[in-house]
């Protein structure tokens, strides 16, 4: 594998292991007891180091898992855009966040990044990722905290590319079988080769990046909220929902299954209990229907802040 | 919708909602306090009555869900073995059991029982279904009663018939991604049209009777049998498993999702509650690594059964 790997696998790995340690020693910190235990893997296509966090005090589980792998022929599942490269070898690397709070006032949250490349003379690459918030209780401010933490990490690459990739990520988290969105959204993007490599690294360790200070203050605000049974048991409910996204419409969860990827690093990600009811829906009026009704769906969250603060 | 209904439909239809019937009323009695409360509903395609029992006193959630649906074109998913039919209009009509007892000892099992026909004056028709077993703790003579009943309901209509449908279930509730099977299989039938609609219709209404002795006597024997957390705990990750089986790998649940068929009715057959536990395997010597060893996989029950015991 050594000498048939492009110099740009090497310089984004370094970047995503660096950013997986970072990643780590924040939730931790932001954790208080809980520590990550880091399980490394070898398998006939890949390798891998998954970080598992259980039984936190902030955190139920979460997951930060690194992995790469190769393959002799690029599927045609992850060309849809470039058919052009189905066939060639290829080498994938990616960094995936889950993180399962017990409080069911602190929304969960997912954050991937992935690189692609072809191992040809002159390798085709692309980038893919984002982060997304799945609260089963919301609050409007954290909302819109978590989409201007988004535009602002982006602002550095233009304008246009926060409500494209906000756009992405309301496309890529519906569920149409429910009729609704998995949360809130965030930000989505995939074949992202723009502006050149150095721009497109920048752009994705920024993502990264801007996770951190786009969670963890919703983390801290709501962690303490006091919350009983019926809220426990509409998170769980929630989580359904998210075990249904992952198993049904999730690409990257259905790609690495299919591909003979190792299941443990992939479903790492599925909340540790889940639930589903017997009755479709909610009273009318509950913050619970309120949920469904106003926030999973897609909105310009921060159109409306506009609207409330025109200074902004 | 009426006239152009072939007139089996209607005896099938007949036939399935009696032998609807009849599951609650045994279910509801072997379970002594649960009640099964029927949803009736109707939508573009179809209509349907989704009976649930929720926390009964030995199961946690039954479902046993009873639907029909039309198209104007079979899909070719629906059709894989006889692709001359793919673009007809036709009629589904099925019955589907799905039971998630409270005590670890006591396994899940499942039913499903479906009549295709396309609605033309010489109309190509067929049957699908079966039963499978999931048990968390299992007994060998409960599974091997479980495959004695499957067995002798379908003696009447061929000896070869029970090796054939019991390499079927294996078949399609292996989980590659698991490497094991979802649970000790049982009896799986597709594109079944042999011997006339007469001889089909009655094998359908048998295995669908069976069922009854086949699992009742199982539960009778283990719904008192005394479990603590680690049970509990280790059922809900089995329960995980049925949960991915469902939505990767169950045919008649993506094609209902895929087709817009009712959500709430194709995912009642989902646990109440599953989990995903963050390390891969059970200690070895311990019964949960035993299920997996030594259940989880192919094999000939009854041929054992006779080396055991040569009078059988």
């Amino acid at each position: 594998m050594g000498s048939s790997e492009p110099p740009t696998v090497a310089i984004v790995r370094d970047r995503l292991r660096a950013l997986q340690e970072r990643l780590c020693g924040e939730f931790e910190l932001l954790d208080g007891s809980g520590r990550f235990r880091a399980e490394r893997w070898q398998s006939g296509s890949g390798e891998g180091d998954t970080r598992t966090l259980v039984g936190g005090s902030v955190f139920e589980r979460g997951g930060v898992g690194y992995s790469s792998a190769h393959g002799a022929m690029l599927p045609p599942a992850a060309t849809e855009r470039r058919l052009e490269l189905a066939g060639r070898p290829y080498r994938a690397i990616g960094l995936t966040l889950a993180l399962h709070p017990r409080n069911p006032y602190v929304p969960a949250a997912n954050l991937h990044l992935r690189f692609l490349t072809t191992e040809e003379k002159d390798p085709a690459w692309w980038f893919g990722g984002g982060f997304d918030l799945i609260p089963s209780y919301p609050f409007d401010e954290d909302v819109r905290h978590w989409h201007r933490t988004a535009q602002e990490a982006l602002l550095p690459f233009g304008e246009n590319l926060h409500p494209r990739f906000k756009e992405g990520c309301d496309r890529a988290t519906f569920l149409p079988h429910r009729g609704e969105s998995l949360g809130v959204g965030g930000i989505a993007f995939e074949d992202f080769a723009e502006g050149g490599f150095d721009r497109c690294l920048s752009l994705v360790q920024a993502v990264g990046e801007a996770f951190i200070p786009a969670y963890a203050p919703i983390v801290i605000r709501r962690r303490e909220h006091p919350f009983g049974e019926r809220e426990r048991s509409f998170q769980l409910e929630r989580r359904g929902r998210s075990v249904e996204f992952q198993l049904l419409r999730d690409r990257s969860t259905l790609f690495g299954l299919q591909s003979g990827g190792r299941t443990e690093a992939i479903l790492m990600t599925l909340p540790p209990l889940a639930a589903w009811r017997s009755s479709a829906s909610h009273a009318p009026g509950t913050p619970e229907a309120r949920l469904v009704g106003e926030f999973l769906l897609p909105r310009d969250w921060l159109a409306e802040e506009r609207v409330l603060d025109p200074r902004r």
